[in-house]
C-alpha cells in the first residue's frame, strides 16, 4: 500500500466514479474491460485511467484489459469499504430524513445506528426502525458507542456547536451539509455538500454559456 | 465583461463562497475589509482572493481594501443573480422536498415554479403552496411555461428519461441529484450532486488519515 502516499485530491475524487461504473458493469455481467472501453462509459480518457490506478497498483494487464470484480474489489478496499462505518445523523429535517431513507448508504457498509433533533414533535418518530432521539442525549450517546462518522444536518446557526460535540464524542469524520466551513482540529476529516455553492456554479456557467 | 472569459473551473468554484462570506459580513455591519482579513476568515490566501477578483475586473483599492456591499453586489452580478430563476423540481422525495422548503434558495432568486412526482399518494399534496403534479403533466407544463432549470431528485433509472423530457422543453440547466451521468447536448449545463461520492471520499480520506 505504500504507492497510496501522495495521491492527489483530483485521482481520489475519481475513484467514487470508477466504483460506481465498475459497480454498473458487474450487474450487467461484464467480466473484464479494456481501459479504452472503459473511457468511453466513464468520459475519462483511457491514459488517465491507466494512470488513476496505476497509483494504486499494478491493475490490469497489457492485452487483457481490467478484470471487473477483481478491480471493483480492490477499489473498494483503496476506499476503505472491506469495513463497516457507525454514522450518526444530527438533524432530522428534509435532509437528514432523506440520508436515513437512503437505502444505497447501507449496502455501501454505512450504519445510521441513531438520529438526533431538538424538535419535541419529532423525537421518539422512527425512520427505518431508528428512533429519532433528543439531541440533549447526544454526549451520553457518543460516551456509549463507537461512531465513526456524525452527519450534520442541522441549520447553520447549530452546525458549529453539534460538530464539536462529535469531536469531543470522538468522532473522526463529519459530513457536512450546513452551509457553514466547520472549524475543527487537523486530524479530523470533513466533507462538505454546499447545496447553495452548487446551483450558484450551475447559474454562473447557464449565463456565461448564453454569452 | 471581457475578462469574464476563460476563467478556470477552479476560481468559478469559490465564487459562491466569497459570495457566501461577504454575505455574512454584510450581515455583521462590515463595510469593508482587506483581503488580508478576508483571507484570515475564508482560509484562502490574500494573493489568491487578490488574484481571483482580478479575473473580473478592478475590484478593490490599495490601503483600502474591498467595500464589502460593492464587492458583493458585483459578485452577484458575475454569478448572475441579478434576475430570477425559475425552477421545477421533478422527485417528491426526500431530496426534491429538501429543495422545496429550503428558504435559502428563494432568498437567492429561484422560484420554484411546480413539484412533478409518479406517486399517486404524493400528486395532489402541497410542499410551501406548491402543489405536486402528475409527472405525466411535465410535458404540457413545460410548453406552457418558461423554466430555467431542473432539479432531478428522481431514483437514477428514471433521470435520463426526465432529463431528456426537460431538454426537449426548453429547460437549459440541469441540477442533478440522481447518482447517474447525465448524457446531454453541449449547450446544456449540468451541475451534479452526487451524494455517494463525497461520502466515499470522505471515508477515504478518513482511512488515509489513520495509517
Amino acid at each position: 500500500m505504500d504507492k497510496k502516499k501522495n495521491i492527489s485530491m483530483a485521482v481520489i475524487k475519481r475513484l467514487p466514479k470508477y466504483h460506481r461504473y465498475l459497480s454498473e458493469l458487474m450487474k450487467n455481467d461484464v467480466d473484464r474491460i479494456s481501459s479504452k472501453e472503459l473511457s468511453e462509459k466513464i468520459g475519462f480518457t483511457a491514459s488517465q485511467i491507466r494512470q488513476d490506478l496505476n497509483c494504486f497498483g499494478d491493475f490490469g494487464q497489457q492485452g487483457y484489459g481490467y478484470n471487473v470484480r477483481e478491480l471493483y474489489n480492490q477499489i473498494s478496499n483503496i476506499l476503505g469499504l472491506q469495513k463497516d462505518y457507525n454514522t450518526v445523523i444530527i438533524g432530522a429535517g428534509n435532509i437528514g430524513q432523506a440520508i436515513a431513507n437512503y437505502g444505497h448508504f447501507q449496502k455501501l457498509g454505512f450504519n445510521t445506528i441513531a438520529i438526533f433533533d431538538a424538535n419535541p414533535k419529532l423525537i421518539g418518530i422512527k425512520i427505518r426502525d431508528i428512533e429519532i432521539k433528543d439531541i440533549d442525549e447526544l454526549d451520553n450517546f457518543l460516551e456509549r458507542n463507537t461512531v465513526d462518522i456524525g452527519i450534520i444536518c442541522v441549520p447553520k446557526v447549530n452546525a458549529q456547536k453539534v460538530c464539536d460535540q462529535l469531536i469531543a464524542g470522538g468522532v473522526r469524520g463529519v459530513w457536512n451539509f450546513a452551509p457553514v466551513d466547520l472549524v475543527v482540529p487537523e486530524n479530523i476529516i470533513v466533507e462538505n455538500v454546499h447545496l447553495s455553492e452548487s446551483i450558484l456554479t450551475l447559474i454562473y456557467l447557464l449565463n456565461e454559456s448564453e454569452q
